[in-house]
């Protein structure tokens, strides 16, 4: 039973036998060959309600059942599979199976799914399709990549303002025969133009010889297929939809996204922005399958950049070799007191990409940041400087490791905390600002980049300290 | 027009002039102060439909509408606001209109809307509820914070399998006046015991004296109130469903839980990943209005965390202090060699906490994961340690920067790059995994905490390599 094998459901009590279980009853038709009882079975139901249900069988009963089952069936279960699982069924089928199945799957999973393919086997699939279907396929596939287009479905129901609510669910009735997109109806002019979308709901829950037009309500928004996909997610979440329409440049209704669809859109993006925040490009596809040298191939570019930016760094120090030479003990903070900065650098990085990412603030409000920056990075450098101070102090007392001058190497390590935590913050939160002012996806300030860029002034600013505190004594 | 006020419908046509546009109509009204043609305007419309309409009217509008409207078109309103409007609409209010508002919201708004309150001001608005509201509502908001409970709605439809299709469809007319969750029906037993879930659309299209028992499929998924919200996610995605029941220990159907919510809990989830990995605690409030003491906590943890074991790299430096004496051209390449371990570091811990968070492997293919960074890393670090060795040799070419031993020194940098880079990969990789395994968020080892682990031993690293290269010669 499928609740069972869910973790969480372990303490509750089983379902009473005579409960259907529609899975299992298929699994064993199939298993016995029985394909007379299999059709009985499955006749009174729709395939959109059948399809997430069959989608969980194994692949090879899949295939047996697709062999033997209507290709509506087919087709609307197939788009429940993971990707994977579709192409290992498709290579169980024949051509002229695979041809029917692929006709009648619905236009925007089949752009997914063939999106999903090499190149060749993509154009082999499409040389599958009637002319027709194929002119679908390639229109949706001409959108840019992460477009609405792309993700549109065009299995939704419109009405005419002019029928009745009894004449609207007739054809429901009668034209409804699809997955998710029955929640909301639109309604289009005898042009084909959106005039409005109203949930099913009121529908059902209005006089059966009511005008359709008395349902409408003006209130609906609509995207462009060339839209970015963000903006369909924005949306969503600001309306509350679960399906929003999608117009030509003549208000001409061509389409439809879903909610569903947006879950995996959200989770996509954050995925992009997280691996950029960590220093990579977006691999743009599972970490656990993407082949190895694609892999080192989008780390190793910004690695490189990384290092070639940081080899500033050992410019800087040459700067500074007679001074390391007369002290050594300046060297030895380095790493503690650049990190420290690079540290509170992506700190603050992160947070502005986030916020600027999820629309808390705008371009024009970069001078409030850098004023919560300004303040935040005085406090973290004052907390740091004060640490690293009486840690140099404390050593002091008990030893003599850091020479007589000890007071003067701790003086120049707090100090130059302060002034580098507080340059890290700044710099974190206003290259993100840059960045998105110049065109550039903020995304890129990563917590590497930002370390980077810090490291290099940091070492300028802690060699600075050190020479206004030190000169004529150390130095 | 609302359609026209978005950025990307600026070249699409404006809707004929007589289309209803309801919100303007009730805007007039109200602004003409002229309550009794609002009444009557309103009157057809059922709140559901209403309320993201109204939502968009400007504050006062809002405040005046709530006075003169029913309470249940209020509450319907009401719940689609940003929460600093509802706030501000509540202080335009008197006391007994508050408490009308509060106990006719639906049971998950309000507690979504106390959750967001200081505690005194939630303490008063308990205190307008009704006992047996009140009860509904400390009920919910018992349930820890990011679990299923505190998301629950209770504004669901349930029949019986007794019952025909029709009339099911009458006690939906009769009792469907909610928001969003007319879209599944849910079927329970005379103890109120979910039996299965099935969508509306199935008893659109079924015939009218059909029972509900022949729609059964026993096909369905179920949630805790105790479940992470996390979880709801999960099955959300996979079942691509609009709504999921929420059971108690017994079986028993005590709310559902709705697709719309969960665009902001996957939105809040990568926020909080994506802080993590800035290496800052979860802000669990917007950058932009976080009062500024408490951002600097949050931030000052971790930052002081990271300082304490940044410390370790002076004292590692301090162990080689005699050869940077000796060799004082070792230590101008300290932050590039470490820089470099920590960036790659970075990039295999993003990785692998992203791929982690999707689900794209387990723990135990963790051999699996540090076979793929053993040969990132070799890779990676030789391509860094090339171009180090390259750069050193050139410059050297042209001065004498690096005195009479650079091949020395070049070979030192580039070997230890080597090293440095496929330890910081290993280590980036399998520090998430060790994190989850001993029970904590994989997502603590962010960036920067894995930097600051590879600082410490790539110094280890990058002076060993120098000692045993160097030995005899420069050091």
């Amino acid at each position: 039973m499928e609740v069972a094998s869910d973790g969480s459901a372990d303490s509750i009590p089983p379902m009473p036998a005579e409960t259907p279980n529609l899975k299992a009853e298929v699994s064993a038709l199939i298993s016995n060959k029985d394909f007379a009882s299999l059709k009985q079975k499955l006749a009174p139901w729709l395939p959109a309600d059948l399809a997430p249900i069959l989608a969980e069988l194994p692949i090879e009963q899949l295939a047996i059942l697709f062999r033997n089952s209507s290709k509506e069936l087919a087709a609307a279960t197939f788009s429940y599979l993971e990707h994977g699982a579709k192409y290992r069924v498709l290579k169980m089928l024949t051509q002229p199976q695979v041809a029917v199945l692929l006709n009648e799957l619905s236009p925007d999973d089949r752009t997914a799914f063939l999106n999903e393919l090499p190149l060749d086997l993509a154009m082999q699939m499409l040389g599958l399709l009637t002319p027709q279907e194929r002119q679908v396929a390639q229109s949706l596939l001409a959108y840019p990549e992460h477009s609405v287009g792309r993700m549109m479905t065009l299995d939704y129901v419109a009405v005419r303002p002019e029928w009745t609510v009894r004449e609207s669910l007739d054809y429901i009735r009668e034209h409804g025969y699809d997955r998710e997109t029955l929640n909301v109806v639109f309604v289009v002019d005898e042009r084909g133009h959106l005039i409005d979308d109203i949930r099913v709901r009121r529908f059902l829950l209005s006089p059966l010889d009511a005008p359709v037009r008395g349902l409408l309500d003006g209130n609906y928004t609509m995207l462009s297929p060339t839209d970015d996909r963000e903006r369909a997610l924005e949306l969503f979440k600001k309306f509350d939809r679960v399906a929003l329409p999608v117009v030509d440049e003549n208000r001409k209704l061509i389409g439809i996204v879903t909610v569903d669809d947006m879950l995996d859109v959200a989770e996509e993006e954050a995925t992009e922005d997280i691996q950029k925040l960590g220093g990579t490009e977006a691999l743009d596809e599972p970490y656990t399958t993407i082949p190895l040298a694609r892999m080192v191939k989008k780390r190793a570019s910004w690695l490189v950049v990384l290092f070639l930016g940081e080899m500033l760094t050992a410019t800087a120090m040459g700067f500074f070799e007679d001074e390391i030479a007369k002290a050594v003990v300046l060297a030895l903070f380095v790493p503690l007191v650049i990190s420290s900065g690079g540290n509170a650098g992506s700190q603050a990085a992160t947070l502005v990409i986030r916020a600027l990412a999820l629309g808390e603030f705008r371009l024009r409000d970069w001078w409030r940041i850098m004023r919560r920056e300004l303040a935040a990075g005085t406090a973290l450098g004052a907390i740091l400087g004060a640490i690293g101070f009486l840690r140099i102090a404390a050593w002091s007392f008990f030893s003599n490791i850091y020479g007589p001058h000890w007071m003067l190497v701790a003086s120049t390590v707090g100090v130059a905390l302060i002034g580098i935590v507080l340059w890290g913050s700044l710099m974190g939160s206003m290259l993100p600002l840059l960045l998105k002012r110049l065109g550039f996806d903020p995304a890129t300030s990563s917590a590497p980049f930002v370390a980077t860029l810090v490291d290099v002034t940091g070492l300028i600013i802690y060699f600075t300290v050190a020479y206004l505190i030190m000169h004529g004594t150390l130095l």
